[in-house]
């Protein structure tokens, strides 16, 4: 049973808490194979972790596990977790990391079950209170991918933390969405779907008082420079500077408010 | 049939998109190891991509995938290209990452075969124009490694693009050759071979007006803050600024004009 | 027997030299599962390496091999050697990396056994005199993995190099260790172990001039700003600024000494 389990922390790289992980999971599940998506989560940023688990886990096998230590409430009250997602799993905190991936697959007609981590056989012997991501979540995995039963980890959680990630809203003329991820380019990702830009004449885009008047097909079909809107890889509006950075040169982060309305072409 | 797959990209390490290639390999060749070569390529670079491809493919097994995405051209009709170079296969778009290699395996007597990506059965059900990487290479990577036949996967292909890398050409007294690559300690490494050091009389290396005399055998064998030529771990002449940076001590890149004479010592 | 390998190295991810220590592993050792604890060691900074390997190591299953190659005199005459400690191996240069594993390994009642490198058989057969990571060490690693016995590699080692790694030593009134590791975020983490902090009255501990009044149980227990101590999750005194960075502001890095008194609180 060779069984894949992911890591997506905000350690950074220069740090060895990643290994650390790699080393309990394989102690107890020698033949998983360990894939780093993202150590480089923005500190503390709960909601970048959760935008990249939505966007990723959608590609990897059923029976992935995904562990996500993006954990700023680490040594408070808050609980542990882990779900079943229709045919993966997620464990780690419960602060809102399984916000969008569970949003999905609610929206896909697939099953969500969730449980508390609530018994420490599963853990290791030794828990601190600053590292559960080594302590309760690595072992969590680690002991998933050897095959215990999800069912034993741990009793029903009915009550999960979600976040108040911005949706997108209907507005007099058309929608107003949000920018939910800035990549390595500065290339801004919206919320906003390919049907929301489809309406009675043609997308006009706003963002930090600037305007975008139609999409391109491509980065290529605009100069240097420019700031264009186009359907990205995960079928949703970006927008990006050609052969530049959107997101310095309008000086907007994640959580920036997008509008999309119509115009009529002459 | 455990198979190993390699990752060469420009995506950064902070970006998500790595993972999602690992998913999609993965999703359909679950044994599978995949490795990454490098994400830190030089957006849209593809020589450094074609060099680091020539430098470490040689070092893998047998039956080793390797995936690059250097794709300034995706969404343009270039076209998509697999190919057996030896005992190994190169899966990516056709822009010229394969040159060296294809050179390395035709030197060595190796055959080589190139097939055009053209049978969508291979590639994911959703092709967007703008992420070839997952859509397709990743795609046709994991069906590969789940088994499918090199030439399943598509027509041949007779012309593919060939960087015009820079090449050692002779001189009156000696060699030109060129910098092919700066290291993350700013040495620079060229495409001059050990055996165009020998000539009559000792080597002297010329760039961007400095003259290095003779060659080093270690760093340790030149002071501080010394220019310094030694022949590095690929068989190649390397320049280097002991405890230094040559690279921006020389004010030089990629690309950087390197020529060898041969002098008599008194 | 799938086997594991680990790599600790100084190479920073920018270059590729990593992907050639894989692909010597995967070549000799296809089944083996390689795993990156960390390319970001300080360049040649051996005690780095060394505290990382000491951390991480125990976390791993039996029978892990951790290559390390941080290696400032490749191509002296500096040896190469590979250690047992209880029942995992170490391979790399004979230049201290594995000290406080070994240390570690002794103090807890572990055999410890070194061999120092001296058959070429086991190495690729053109070593350079710059790369051992790839020629030596690496290639010895994948033997290992594939299941040559460790006695093999090589004959018998007694006077293995060992750094003079900072210990805790006695003051009058208490303790002195020092800073041994400086985090991503900038904590310090020390030599000091939790029964350091234990002693006639509230702990008071001095660094480069300021005093911290007891400890904090977690981060959330100081106000934004504030320099707090506290026992890490490898049960170890670490400083830390509550969001901020402790390292710079106090300007201090590994080495620095630290030191624990006791007061009597009114």
């Amino acid at each position: 049973m060779s069984r894949i389990v992911t890591l997506t922390t905000d350690f950074g790289r220069g740090d060895y808490d990643a290994g650390v992980l790699i080393g309990v999971i394989l102690r107890l599940a020698p033949d998983a194979q360990v894939v780093d998506l993202s150590h480089d989560i923005e500190r503390h940023n709960v909601l970048e972790a959760a935008l990249l688990l939505e966007r990723c886990t959608p590609y990897f096998p059923e029976r992935t596990i995904h562990v996500a230590v993006v954990d700023p409430g680490v040594g408070t009250e808050r609980r542990g977790l882990a779900a079943r997602l229709g045919g993966q799993w997620f464990v780690g905190p419960d602060n809102g990391l399984l916000t969008l991936m569970r949003r999905a697959a609610l929206s896909a007609g697939q099953e969500v079950e969730i449980i508390h981590l609530d018994r420490p056989e599963f853990w290791l012997s030794h828990v601190s209170h600053i590292f559960h991501g080594r302590d309760i979540f690595a072992s969590v995995a680690g002991h998933l991918a050897a095959g215990v039963p999800f069912s034993q980890l741990g009793g029903p959680l009915e009550d999960p933390v979600l976040l108040d990630a911005p949706q997108v809203l209907p507005t007099a003329g058309g929608w107003q969405g949000a920018v939910m991820h800035v990549d390595a380019f500065g290339n801004l990702s919206t919320n906003l779907e390919a049907a929301h830009l489809q309406g009675s004449g043609s997308p006009l885009i706003r963002i930090r008082g600037r305007q975008i008047h139609g999409l391109v097909r491509t980065f290529g079909d605009g100069g240097p420079g420019e700031l264009v809107a186009l359907i990205d890889s995960v079928d949703r509006l970006s927008l990006c500077v050609v052969n530049g950075n959107a997101a310095s040169t309008l000086g907007v982060k994640a959580g920036e408010r997008v509008e999309v309305g119509f115009e009529q072409l002459p």
